[in-house]
């Protein structure tokens, strides 16, 4: 199997469930990047105690505060990343920073609405404009043909939550404002691998199953391990062909 | 060919374009509507004239004022529109008002995202809250089997341009946006599909096709009169079958 062999990498969402599980095995892998930009809210905080111990051990890994829902503090980051990368461009943008309220249609206000749709959606959108300049410097940077994840690309981690053909009876979490906030996810996919596809950057959203995290509670199908072992798996195989579409951690196509 | 037997229908967005036109339509049918509150944001402005003139010719239409994007509006739209009723229920919810900005990938910002979101998705979802009670009141009331728009129904007008099945290379017009919005619509529609199966409410979203209004401009296929004569022969064929779909103004599905 092809490896993964981006230079550098930035998360959102990285200090626990998913986000902090693709930092650790991206560290532990057969060829760690030479920066990882791990974001989250809160660098200083107790929920990114774990983030803070892997950096004084990983020289290659950066801590960077970055809220999602924040459009500044998006621009700040993209300064700091900047910096580090001190000429070189990004290769890989993953947007996995998301929130899930369990509201239902009776329950659910404008305020939940609002708040999911700036974080899941919004949040995507602003961080690829805002790194689109670095990204498209690692695409233009790179000798490879077509689109790959080593090249230059942009993984927005959805959900099969947000297939409006896979929500049917006998599979309704009435999750709606995080529905219809991945729902949009997923039409942001469709048009960034569309308007980036000519500056070589490959866009593709991937639904990392149902995981135990604090979102998919313990309940959950998969360990954060199983499921960010197929995504990471997943990453290296992704070509053009693949670039605007959905598919879940072991690479299989789900419907819109 | 059945006939819509809706004594109550509601629509938002009325005052021009292809709400005005659904009113004009409606008014003039083979059987109207014993009640039309047709609801716009400012039914005092110049851009109302017209629904006041046929408000002044026939006292089966109602004017409310309704801004979508403003819940309290909402609410006491539902007030009026109760008193209006007598204890009588609405069998037709018409979530027709709608914004569209020419914003591309480059040009957005996270404020015109949340704008369009708000009328084009929240507000859809607010209107089916709110008067759900009425709604589910004409269910009730009804003698009908299985599920109609002459019974109860929430029918959102929706786009083509919010399925990201249909959204490619040669149909890509980078309203970001608006298409991100009206995928999240398309997913609250089969959300509320399922919701609301149950009570006896269908919802459907419908695509009006490409409609000369100040939206769609004078270049557009299809006159307001053109389109909103397809959109009134379908919803009187619309059953438990159509119900969490999209359909086109001629009655044939469009995939996700
Ligand atoms: N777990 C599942 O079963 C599952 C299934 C399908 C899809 N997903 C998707 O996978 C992604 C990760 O989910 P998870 O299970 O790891 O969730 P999680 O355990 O709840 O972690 C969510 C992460 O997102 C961060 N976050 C939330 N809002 C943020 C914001 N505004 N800015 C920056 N970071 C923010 C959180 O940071 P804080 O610590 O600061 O809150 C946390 O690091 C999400 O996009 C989710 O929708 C998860
Ligand atoms: N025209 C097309 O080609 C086309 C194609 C596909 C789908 N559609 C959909 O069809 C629907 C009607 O479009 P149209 O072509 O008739 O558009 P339009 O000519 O621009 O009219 C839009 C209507 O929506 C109202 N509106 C906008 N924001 C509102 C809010 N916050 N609260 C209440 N009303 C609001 C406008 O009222 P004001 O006068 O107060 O602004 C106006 O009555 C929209 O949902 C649109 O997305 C249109």
């Amino acid at each position: 199997m092809a490896a993964l062999r981006a230079r550098a990498v930035l998360l959102t969402g990285s200090n626990r469930g998913i986000g902090l599980e693709l930092v650790k095995q991206l560290l532990g892998g057969p060829r760690p990047p030479a920066w990882i930009f791990a974001t989250c809210r809160d660098p200083e905080g107790p929920r990114a105690q774990e983030l803070r111990d892997l950096v004084s051990r990983h020289p290659n890994l950066v801590l960077v505060k970055l809220d999602v829902a924040d459009p500044s503090a998006i621009i700040n980051a993209v300064k700091i990343v900047e910096g580090k990368l001190n000429g070189a461009g990004l290769n890989l943008l993953i947007n996995n920073a998301g929130i899930c309220a369990p509201v239902t249609l009776e329950t659910v206000d404008s305020e939940e609405m609002i708040r999911a749709y700036k974080t899941n959606a919004v949040g995507p959108l602003l961080m690829a404009q805002a790194f689109l300049p670095l990204l498209k410097k690692a695409a233009r940077e790179s000798t490879d043909k077509g689109l790959s994840c080593s090249k230059a690309a942009i993984i927005n981690i959805s959900t099969i939550m947000g297939s409006i053909e896979k929500t049917s009876e006998s599979f309704f979490k009435p999750v709606i404002s995080y529905r219809c906030s991945k729902a949009a996810l997923n039409m942001l996919t469709k048009c960034q691998a569309l308007t980036y596809e000519e500056t070589g950057i490959l866009c593709v959203a991937l639904h990392p199953g149902w995981v135990k995290t604090d979102m998919g509670t313990q309940e959950a199908d998969l360990t954060a391990d199983t499921s960010v072992r197929g995504l990471l798996s997943v990453l290296p195989i992704l070509s053009e062909k693949h670039s605007g579409s959905l598919l879940n951690w072991e690479g299989k196509a789900i419907p819109w």
